[in-house]
């Protein structure tokens, strides 16, 4: 027997009173039994954000979906909702670096994610035959200064002939343009080998070496235009000494990316992260 | 202008569907707006778990308080309810050793924490003067084997004079007997010096240094007749190597000790920990 | 070029007045140059532990090596020498988890480790075909209580033939006797899948849900006679919570399984380890 | 009986063959016995860093240190020698944020340190009793832009009659110009409230919340002419979610602060750290 189908909703909007209330009555109207609730007031900016998980009783859970969020409009809140069945397919892109792609597609077969590797799209051939044995189409889409925006076109095509709902830049060392992240209208995560806002941009663990800090750092984050700078998921560092030359930072810090990539994903896929500004609620 | 008290419910039962919905619809009825909601569920146990903040509407906040214990019942759940403007008094139990003392009192005076130190305790004179220059009341109280019952007798009429709704072991060196612990009634932080269950006992650094493990921990706990068994709040380690003696272990140890007692303490007070079995629910 | 062969000494005895400048002074006189010398004193036990790490000048290494050896033991300390040019051959032992067998194996393949795998041996077939893959010699040794003795017999045959000079438990599943080890020899590393001497024995994340700690743990040691006993080479640990259930900890856990293994291996490979007594000292 | 004197030197210069032979050869000569060495080569740049720490024969400590540093320079090194039995005194100066200062007097209190606060410089009255109370000369230096270069004038004069020979900024909030740094002549050691390079300048919380950061950070560096751009000593972080606010993110870094002070001036007393470029060697 299969476990049944749930709906988790993401919603947010301007605070209100008895907005929690609303949403949980809403649900318990419809015989719906809420598994997790969790919610967030940024006071400030006098913002709502919430994360609700539930059963629906009767209806057919798409249809469900539809109509929670209309009911979230109708109180002035956006709202994604997804449905528990619902596998996203995604894209990998990757380079020459294979770290963090041996390591996303390990934890894809051993069940961690809760959604899927459509294909695998890199700037050079070396990957193509370890993509294939993990059982992923493999994409090889070269890219230079000239070629750069029909290679994007490119990309944009093998997404939507993959369905792709989200993609992963897994030390993918290109930058993506803006124009390409707004056709493309999925969220990216990427990965940056150091601790933002430090060391943005090229060669950060040469450039913490440079600057002998004692821990070094990496993060994910959503790929915005502006390179760098995207909503944060997830952070973290290690300690490192004088004793450890660039090449030390470099090896450490794979396990880092390792780690921080593959958990940015895990929360993006349980539907636990909410973009807003810059910034991000992770439901955790 | 002062803050509007607001209302913290922590309840447990009997898992049940529509739980979440009733609760919420409870204090929406009264107008009441819920500033923080948080549950969670032990799928094994069918056990359910709630906390929820509100600011009440008209209600005198403590007639409110008493009737969601009262609504709380009529679900099968037990619930404890706190109001904010309720500042609870606790005392501390000190012997010797004042790294831990000198924390929470330092803490307490920066406005770190929901309640306050009533009263020290101590079977060691040592502390007096310095509990006396943070203003706290001090009382000593020696103990020996041959008076121990006694002692505890006068340590509990300490604790009903200064009204004291929790008991903090600030490395109270002495071990409380479980007829103190009953008749205190009242819930009792302790520290211990190692990661948990990992040397229970004496001299827990000694051993760690002798079994050689490259961290050492620090547990915060809730006192019960089974030493250093009781459910826990909060744990943290830090790393050592070969090159530290027992001493440097016990120079680390007091930095943990000091940040997980007074983490335990502050979730404690802000109504964030809810026991059940031996194991805690932390809120946080 | 390759880079010139360094030779490591791993020594240790009886502390004595001058022994920094004997050992130093012993390779200056051969017109070695000391790349890194890092020594420690257990000042209660009155022991002296030193790693040296020299360039020999004009001698065949192997040469110095036994030299240096012999000049240690004339100073009443015994001395582990290695070569730089020589990599360690070893042997994997796996069951089906196949966490740290990627990961060791992926590792390997970046070049992370002073040392190769020789050879892989299971009681289970089912990673022969992924073995294989990565270029691994597989053996398939079935063990069931009635056959154990028999099965050692046989492993003991493969690691001889393989020529293994240590070997790695890497979520092997099965004790192996005292006369196993004895017989074999060579260091053997394991993983246990808890802060150890916490949760010793079968099932630990089970064991640690029960107990409800904070922070759960994975330990790397060598192998001895008494179970989850030997000397500790690192631990680390990780955060939980209430919401994580036994499965979330087994997942956590097999991250930190695969660092805290891969790190110690990387340690034991790089002669940085020297173990006396119960304990170890690891000149990081 | 006290324990004998021992000597610690701190040395640098150009690598060159023989280096380690020749110090602990020197200290042999001499019958002394070395308790400590530890060394590092930074390939790169060819230099070469030594911590030796030894227990001297016969002569005057004051003597042989001054010897030892004959024959550092003799081998083109700079030497700084320190003698066990002289304790450092150091100024420590404060603004109104007393975290830092409670905590410093404190472990200065239980023997810590191997140096002691001579005096306390605060550009604002309010510490003065509690700086009398842990037995501390306490010296009002109002500051404004107009009094600023006058302030720094009766600064260094309360320096040189204190003997200080290191000063720690502890939470103190005003940028000292190059002018007092070069004229102190003496180590300065800093706090910055964030993980250094990022969030440089004022009200660096602010900037990590602003940003969105998953990780807050301390730095403890030596303070130069350029603002929080000192070679960095010790850094630390600790994890902050969504939930918490700017006065959350100040709380949690008062302990941040407190252990990345303290323990950066702990090793810079134990003559741990060495100053090269605009990084540090730490032999810890």
């Amino acid at each position: 027997m299969q476990p049944a189908a749930t709906l988790v909703a993401l919603l947010h909007g301007p605070d209100q009173p008895g907005i929690v209330a609303r949403t949980a009555g809403w649900i318990f109207a419809r015989q719906g039994n809420i598994l997790h609730a969790d919610q967030h007031r940024d006071m400030e900016a006098g913002e709502f954000f919430q994360r609700i998980e539930w059963v629906p009783a009767g209806a057919e859970p798409g249809e469900e979906a539809a109509e929670f969020r209309a009911f979230a409009l109708s109180l002035g809140m956006a709202a994604r909702v997804a449905v528990s069945t619902h596998r996203a397919r995604g894209a990998l892109f990757v380079s020459r670096e294979d770290h963090c792609f041996h390591d996303l597609a390990l934890r894809s077969q051993a069940g961690e994610f809760a959604g899927d590797f459509a294909c695998v799209i890199s700037n050079h051939p070396d990957l193509g035959e370890v993509a294939r044995h993990y059982g992923l189409a493999f994409h090889h889409v070269p890219v230079t200064v000239a070629t750069k925006a029909d290679a994007e076109k490119q990309q944009l095509e093998i997404l939507r002939a993959a369905g792709a709902e989200f993609v992963v830049l897994a030390r993918y060392m290109q930058v993506l343009s803006g124009d390409f992240l707004e056709k493309a209208g999925q969220p990216v995560i990427n990965i940056h080998h150091s601790f933002l806002p430090a060391f943005a941009g090229g060669k950060p663990y040469h450039q913490a070496h440079a600057r002998g800090v004692k821990l070094i750092g990496a993060t994910a984050h959503y790929a915005t235009g502006v390179l760098d700078d995207g909503p944060i998921i997830q952070q973290d560092v290690v300690r490192v000494t004088h004793r450890h030359s660039v090449e030390d930072l470099v090896r450490k810090g794979r396990d880092l990316e390792k780690l921080v990539l593959a958990q940015a994903l895990r929360w993006h896929l349980d539907n636990r992260v909410l973009v807003y500004g810059n910034k991000t609620v992770v439901f955790d």
